[in-house]
């Protein structure tokens, strides 16, 4: 399993584990590192392993996922089986979380590996992971610990964005893409994330300052008023974990986001790209909210795996997340479809179903439920993201008082 | 990841994943399954996962070590992470046990991986392994759950035991030997373990009736007095775990063994085989044991992996297990050092240090650590099997009343 067959130059793995481990992470000595991805992605796990080691982690757990095992399960599980899920592992990631390990996901699924599998085992499948691993993903989601995202050009998802590529140029030129946007392929990746978080914090403190009530979003089949949460918080780009440690949860970033109110969305919206959610495509979903909630719901293409996400539960149909990104920004001047949200949704203004992040709320710490819920901020076991942005967005912001300031203006901010 | 490249048929790794699922799991409908290995044995991890979704399993959690992910925390952590361990993991794996996971590892492992590695850190680590694995190993040394080994030919341990062939051929010579081994050469796997099964059965059972008071091993460098335990039970090949479910523990076995009594060993043990320790190679140990502890020991390499070995706890220096192999099992016969103890230790006697099975005991089920200990069942953080036995090898059975019964002459069974 060496790297010789690896169509792309090596290096720019380096220099990836180094800005995960670095500007990702910000791993702080004697910390553990829970390491997830698929067994692909090993050329990059190794590397980020040498990176962690010696920024002084204590010990570095590769949690490694194999898609020919996922579908093993769909193909030849029992009926019984797709209520169960591995809750102990799930279990001991929260432990882990708790005694303030870090942790990194590399992603670089093949966004079609359940495409062809039965919608309703893949659902069920699905919930049972979602309630097994909650205690885990709140302490992500309440940004516990510090944590953060990477990607990894793997072979069937190159094949997905480059179709009439062979496996290996495909490959190489989705390792090209990653690497730009990930911003390892210029001299020195470390200052230019130093850059490029201070251009988003001054984005983030604008509208911190704003304190909008809701943004109105048109354009490309939207129509939607997005109410924001009382006492809601613009985040982007750097941000400190509650451990103390500034990271960077996503690589790449272009958003900013913050916590919509649950009972407050309005509206129409219109999907502009693809979602890919757990193996299966979704395309042109169209919705329309009713004082918060999914009250109509279409798509044309994976329609039953998103009428059964947005079942999940009652926060499943409720907005936890609004972001805006400029359609001039890197990843979207790419023109590349990666059919993959991390990418995708900095590619794009986009929205999120479920829950909320309540570090995107003033005061919010320790917050009860019936608190979090009174300033709008909604609760689920999913969270998932889709891009509702596109050339022809327009954006106004709504103030407390009822006036209108522009935003955004045909794709991108106004200034 | 395909399997191309592979040198050798892998429709026997087809067969060995039903025989480690049918045979040495008997894994039951419902049960998840804790699947540890390797990267490099996702060929057969895969195949596994597919028989035990076919037999019922509810999730196959594949848990994917990497050796140099292992050698990174070596080569570039930092002094004080070597005490550390991933305790939630493991926390994580006594809990699925404990809802009645069953677990399966496939060894593949490069026994010098770790050869060049300082052995203060090495012995260090091992120490927080082992404290932090205790709670998940009692599940599995008190045979709680159905379990089992079995073994992948990975390309650097090829290499080790055929070192004069080329990478590919190595592979190919090892793949021939395991699945020889393994008996899944033959047409019909499942039948030819039944009747291996029950061979074994007949040796265990006439130990039992005999109910010596003791082992007396001589031969090669070896006159040694084992004491067994009060009330000792001999097991080999299948067994009922606690849980119900008949299973076999190693793929392949070739060994029946008891408990020793812990105080009760006297005389000089030399090894007949290199013992491969977590990465370590020792060679030509000699050790005097006294009242059932090591009062001397030595090594011509690898002595200090030894003695912090014994060192552990006060268990690590006397005897949990001894077991019997005649020199004519197929895999002496193959004339091959495996530099591995699941192979190894079927080719020979042997004893280990450490932590006795609970199971080799009659009327130990939820004993106290009193009771235990009186009966002479040694209690350790430690299981580490050693090969005596050589075609030099003549065992006598001591009697409760002191008679002496032939039971090994030449390394084999006398009948």
């Amino acid at each position: 399993m060496s790297d010789a067959h690896l169509p792309f130059d090596t290096a720019f793995l380096d220099r990836l584990a180094d800005v995960a481990i670095g500007t990702g992470l910000n791993l702080q000595p004697g910390q553990q590192l829970v390491l997830t991805g698929a067994a692909e992605t090993l050329p990059l796990v190794r590397r980020i392993a040498v990176a962690a080691y010696k920024a002084g982690a204590s010990v570095v757990t590769p949690i490694l996922s194999d898609e020919e095992i996922t579908r093993a399960r769909y193909m030849h599980g029992h009926y019984e089986c797709f209520d169960a899920a591995p809750a102990w592992l799930f279990a001991g990631m929260g432990q882990a979380y708790e005694a303030n390990a870090a942790r990194l996901h590399v992603s670089s699924e093949n966004p079609m590996a359940l495409s062809d599998m039965d919608p309703a085992k893949v659902g069920r499948a699905s919930k049972a992971n979602a309630i097994a691993y909650k205690p885990a993903l709140e302490k992500i989601s309440s940004f516990a610990i510090n944590w953060s995202i990477i990607s990894y050009p793997g072979r069937a998802w190159a094949k997905l964005v480059f179709p009439d590529l062979s496996d290996d140029e495909a490959q190489a030129a989705l390792a090209k893409a990653l690497f730009a946007a990930s911003r390892v392929d210029v001299p020195d990746p470390v200052a230019a994330w130093a850059e490029h978080n201070a251009a988003l914090a001054t984005r983030r403190d604008w509208l911190n300052e704003q304190d909008f009530a809701a943004l109105h979003f048109t354009g490309s089949g939207t129509d939607l008023t997005v109410g924001l949460a009382d006492g809601h918080l613009w985040s982007g780009g750097a941000a400190k974990a509650k451990n103390g440690i500034t990271c960077n949860p996503n690589i790449p970033t272009e958003e900013v986001f913050t916590t919509p109110h649950a009972a407050r969305v309005n509206g129409t919206a219109r999907a502009s790209k693809p979602l890919s959610h757990q193996g299966s495509l979704i395309e042109n979903i169209e919705v329309t909210f009713e004082n918060g909630r999914i009250t109509k719901a279409s798509a044309s293409r994976g329609e039953e795996v998103f009428r059964k996400l947005i079942a999940t539960d009652d926060g499943a149909a409720r907005l936890g997340e609004v972001a805006l990104v400029p359609h001039a920004s890197p990843i979207s001047e790419s023109g590349l479809l990666f059919y993959n949200t991390l990418y995708d949704e900095n590619a794009a203004c986009h929205i999120a179903l479920g829950q909320c992040y309540k570090d995107c709320l003033i005061d919010a710490d320790g917050i009860s439920d019936e608190a979090l819920d009174a300033r709008g901020g909604n609760s689920s076991l999913i969270h998932v993201d889709w891009m509702i942005g596109s050339a022809e967005t327009d954006i106004d912001g709504i103030t407390q008082n009822g006036d209108r300031v522009a935003v955004f203006r045909a794709g991108n901010w106004t200034d």
